[in-house]
């Protein structure tokens, strides 16, 4: 079976976060003042095919972990539809 | 009123994804074989300010058609939570 998968990466809330930083800036130059406290992470979508939405999970969990989040910097959120 | 605001915006379906064809050679060559289809986009969290949901939304379109999608090669979708 396949399972589309949804992994979001975002800068951990801790730290700071330059690109969202600069994204604010340019969103007041523009004249929207009421914009605030932007952060800016990765969207990605996957196919993954396993045998159950337990192992696409799994899958998911393993390609986050090993190449697509860096853990000292980075949260990530796995949702299957 | 305060609303969090998400907009994600992802290349379009029918360019190429360089990134993410790199991101799934990647997974490859991890042994995650069963991947396929890799997209990645950009995911941004904001705070906007404003009277009520739709005002919102009005902001959080005008900052992605203005500034956070480049309506050529990205589709962006808002979601308020």
């Amino acid at each position: 079976m396949i399972f589309t998968v949804q992994i979001k990466v975002m800068p951990l809330k801790d730290l700071l976060d330059p690109q969202g930083k600069a994204v604010m800036g340019g969103l007041q130059n523009l004249g929207l003042n009421n914009v605030s406290d932007v952060r800016i992470g990765k969207h990605i979508d996957l196919q993954i095919e396993a045998e159950n939405r337990e192992a696409a999970i799994a899958t998911a969990e393993e390609a986050a972990k090993k190449l697509l989040a860096n853990p000292v910097m980075e949260v990530y959120e796995i949702t299957v539809s």
